[in-house]
This record gives C-alpha cells, structure tokens and sequence, in this order.
C-alpha cells in the first residue's frame, strides 16, 4: 500500500499558514512568502527535494489550499496555479460543497465531500505503488495526524517566528518520531521523520 | 555587554515542558524524559552542547523551573539538583515572593521579584563578558523573547509530538532568524539561531 507522506513549510514556531488568507495571498499575512522562499529563490539548491514533492502518486489537500472560496464554489475559482499545475496527478481536495473534476493540464483536481479517510482510499487507488502526499495546509494535515494515517513528514523549517497562523501540529496525540535527515540550505532546512507505530 | 542565549529542549511540536509538573516530575507530564534523553543517555555524543549549556556567566530561570512551589517559598525547597547544582555560577530566579540567596555547591540562587529586565541586569553584572543563559521553563524564555532581549536561540528538538503542555514561542512577534548550526545526534537535533536585529 503507498505510504502517506505529509509536506510543509513551516516556521520554526510551527505555523504552515498566515492569518488573513486572500486570493492575491493563498499563505496569508506572511512577510515576503518567508515560509516559501527557498522554492522560489534557490530552485538549483532544493532540486533533490522539489522532485520529491512533486513524485506523489496523488495528493489531497484541504479547501484552503485549493482556494481562498469559504463558501460553496463560485464556479470560476481554478485553483492558485494557473492552467498547468505542478502535481500532474490526481488531486483529491477535501470540501463541502460537490463539485464536477476539473481537469488542468494532466492534473485533476477532485473534490471529496465525504470526508479524510474517504479522499485517502481514492488517494491510494490512484496512486498505485507511489506514495500520497498529504499537502496541507496545516488544518488538513492535523487531520491525518490526528488519525494516525501519516507515515512520514517531509518539512521545511523556515527561520522565522511568526507569533500568529495556522498551526501544524495543533491537538495530535503524543507520538514518538524517528529522524530520517535532516539538510539545511540557505532559506530553510530540509528535515524528514518517520512516524513510530 | 555580554550576549543572551535561550536554551531550551523541546519537541518538534513546540513543547517545552509537559502538563502537570510536579516534585517528582520537573518536566511535567511528559513519557520517559523524552526531550533529555539526549542529556542523560548520550553523554559522550553531545559533550560540545553540554559545555556550551554549563558555560553560562549567569543563568536566568523562571520559578517553575526552581521548583514546583507554587504559592510563596515553603522555606526548605533547594531546586531541583541536589547539594552541588551544575551551574556554577549566579542563578537568578524569577518570583513574585522574596527569599534570601541560596548557596550550593558554587551555585548561587537569587531571588529576583522585580521582573525579567531587572533579573537580565543583574546577570549581566555578574557575567562580565561571559553570555547570560536563558535557562527556562518555556514561560520565562517566552518573555525574554517577547522583550527582544534575546540574541540566540540554542535549541534541542526531540522527535516528539507531545501535543500540550507548555510552548515556546507562545505569543511572540513576527522575527527573522539566522541558522548558526545544526547538528542531529541520536535522540535529538542541535540547532543555533542568531535572533536578525
């Protein structure tokens, strides 16, 4: 069975997400997308780690991620990635409100209105062998971790406290980890663990 | 003026100390010492952290961290350490009731009740050139850094999600870091961040 792997960049004060999420700021009151940096301005140095985050066999992510909709859907809304997202997988996005695929390039995005272990099973469908990676954003990822259904977390620990935000980590049961490694690059370091069952 | 380092172990969750302390537990509620293992397990692997940690001028702690006396001094509390506490050095040990220093070992407790710049005063009087260390627990660090007194962070993440108990960084303002070092040994990861004025 693919294994789940969940991704994020975060502060070191935990925080995956800003207050105050917008359609023109998908991470919110973050100064000068501090938690993202590293993507964006040292491509050559974190190649080995974008070609992970971008192996997943599917991905599921929360309606925040997809969207700044908090309603049901406008109709229009397509996603923050333009016409050829980066995942060229399935993508499940968890939501209230149903709505057809929308297909954009060879991604496909699907919205799941029944729930985390239901968009996890079609998640694991799709994927085959490959892992599903659990994309956040922070209150999705408690979700899973709070289900005990995270086998790894791949994280990208910016240098900065945000003091405010979205929370990784937010009411999860004790849990022992096991370091997998851990690689600091100029805007962040790279850290994987393993969940101890 | 002699630099400000806070020390702290804590879980990757952000914890620093568990829920419900008491005078048998000083870390709290937290299962098998998980965030000093590294301390008292491995020894030999982490000896340049530990001669970092024990070569404070001075040493600044909160009450909780002396003791699990709540109210005002019981009279006969002598902290946590026994006859020959390691700092040897001044401790200054932030409160709200008066008590005379205390003498053990060529430790010294003293007792500040008129807050944390008049304690970081005295510290740094007594450092000389030596770094005054935040020693804890996470309520006392907090404040130091919500003051922007702090110039380094020296931090030991345990692979641990605790899940509550008391948090580091709780209600501090938007800071940029600096990565220093980071070093993963086997029951925890070093890291040094200089606080970016």
């Amino acid at each position: 069975m693919s294994p789940v792997y969940a991704t994020m960049s975060l502060s070191l004060d935990g925080y995956g997400a800003g207050p105050g999420q917008t359609e023109e700021s998908p991470m919110g009151d973050i100064p000068g997308m501090a938690l993202h940096r590293w993507m964006f301005e040292t491509p050559e140095e974190n190649t080995e780690e974008q070609a992970r985050i971008l192996a997943g066999g599917a991905y599921i992510m929360g309606w925040n991620m997809f969207g700044p909709v908090r309603g049901a859907w406008s109709g229009d809304w397509q996603g923050w990635w333009g016409p050829e997202p980066p995942y060229h997988a399935p993508v499940f996005v968890l939501t209230h409100h149903e709505r057809e695929p929308l297909a954009l390039g060879d991604t496909t995005f699907h919205f799941v209105t029944d729930g985390i272990h239901a968009a996890l099973e079609r998640a694991r469908d799709a994927a085959g062998e490959r892992p599903v990676h659990i994309a956040g954003g922070p209150a999705t990822t408690n979700q899973y971790l709070r289900a005990g259904l995270v086998d790894e977390l791949h994280l990208q620990i910016a240098p900065y406290l945000l003091g405010s935000g979205e929370r990784l980590f937010e009411g999860v049961e004790p849990q022992q980890l096991e370091l997998i490694d851990i690689r600091p690059v100029s805007l962040t370091t790279h850290v994987r663990y393993r969940v101890v069952r």
